[in-house]
């Protein structure tokens, strides 16, 4: 791989993570070259005029022009893709030695059972930049996005110290602080501060659709405090159907608790139990001494 | 009631609300003097140097002077005062004839009954001015905090068209949208697009303090939206306790109604089931259409 240098980098999926990517590693010099693959034809048509990428390539020129190929589809794709590369620099051999694939996937754990045994594992890096907004598709796109969040890469001892460096520069370049923790952990600690809000979120809104007749009144009673609480509720089934059945096992975990607490909070209501909701609500606000 | 005039404004209760309102009713002149009821010495101080209001005075003094009385108090406590200041107004007699009392509340009904008899019902206002933060205190007052949000007032008819005018125009001084509605409608729409919200970040601060144990990963991991869905779970005790208990029959059926559309999701991700998912989420993405 080459350092402190330009990279020829090739995005998989240009949708808010891979488009927002493209902008910046361009705008910053980490890119001479974005190279995009999108299988969404209206998709790939937009992210061209809107100036994402340099080019819209297939998914072969993709492996076989970048440096740098990074996998930015929903994780269900992304574990059929990421192996698939690896497979592509094995037939490309000497020409595929500088070449590294990482992904930007929300669970790691099945993607690093995929490819724990690929002869080319160490060209890999699973890597999770914590950044995003409720929209989706490259009209989602912005720059800045990444800056000042926080990336997380699973597993760097299988991935060459040299690509997992590349991909620490890239980070770099994004304004991300990097982390590192195995795929398993990553699962458990997204399951708990990202996943479950996504779940919360949408059980609120199809609790407040479900009964709420008059949308009018919705709409003029939503204060900010509601419409933070159910923003992720216009997260994309695309994305979120996949990461909900890959962490299955961690988010049900989570989900229990959550529901355990819930219906603690619904017994001291029913009961008309001051003492301990003022219990659950000063537990609760300790969260002030993590989220700012 | 005077009109198109200035009024000394009375405040109970120098919190965020009673402290935005003095701020701005102040600065955009519809109060030539804005005096402070606050039981808290530390709270009451601050108001004075901070310059929310321009004098501190007692409770009897404030509704003895004020022509307009704000009961910005939590609602626990409202229920006690609005029936007495209306009991102070009709032993002042004909000094009392132009005064109005308007409560800020968060949740109407109990307060509605609490005054439905009485002989001066007429010269209160139920108000619930749709706006605030998850912070507390005369620290937490800001100007602006009103502008552009909705506010209810509940149950006009049982107010004279004297004192609802007054209070729209001091709501529109303060850059609000007025909304008529009965009490017992408002305490149902506002435990669907406010109460419920607070429970479930309340839920959600207690299902991740509970078990994640690695507070530095907590930190690390919150995204964006972890931080905006948990938000409301910095929200003061003092203020929800009582309108948990006071709006208790709504919330318990919301509630009800959240474990359910919560207890539906954990089905289908505990079976697999991604059509299902697929059907969640999309239902709860119409969510868009009323929320911005």
């Amino acid at each position: 791989m080459k350092s402190k240098e330009q990279y020829i980098v090739g995005i998989i999926g240009l949708g808010l993570i891979g488009g927002s990517m493209a902008i910046d590693l361009k705008r910053r010099n980490f890119a001479t070259k974005v190279l995009g693959v999108e299988s969404e034809p209206v998709n790939a048509a937009s992210a061209l005029k809107i100036g994402l990428v340099d080019e819209i390539v297939s998914y072969e020129d993709c492996v076989l022009r970048s440096d740098v190929i990074i996998v930015a589809v929903p994780v269900a794709a992304a574990v059929r893709i990421v192996p698939d590369i690896l497979d592509r620099f094995a037939t490309l051999g000497d020409a595929a030695r500088e070449k590294v694939v990482a992904d930007v996937c929300s669970t790691k754990e099945n993607l690093a059972k995929s490819v724990h045994y690929h002869p080319l594992r160490s060209r890999y890096v699973a890597t999770h930049p914590m950044a995003g907004t409720e929209y989706s598709g490259p009209w989602a796109a912005m720059p800045g996005l990444f800056d000042g969040h926080a990336c997380i890469i699973c597993d760097s001892q299988e991935s060459e110290p040299k690509a997992v460096r590349l991909m620490e520069a890239l980070y770099d370049t994004l304004n991300m602080r990097t982390i590192y923790m195995n795929s398993s952990n990553h699962d458990v600690h997204t399951a708990y501060v990202s996943h479950i809000s996504h779940v919360t979120s949408f059980a609120l809104a199809l609790t407040v659709l479900d009964k709420e007749k008059d949308e009018k009144h919705i709409f003029d009673l939503a204060s900010g405090g509601f419409s933070s609480t159910v923003r992720l509720a216009k997260s994309n089934p695309d994305m979120w159907v996949p990461i909900l059945s890959q962490n299955r096992e961690n988010i049900l975990r989570v989900m229990d608790t959550y529901i355990e607490k819930m219906s603690e909070f619904r017994k001291a209501v029913d009961e008309g139990d001051q003492e301990r909701l003022r219990e659950l609500i000063n537990e609760a606000n300790k969260i002030r001494r993590i989220i700012r």
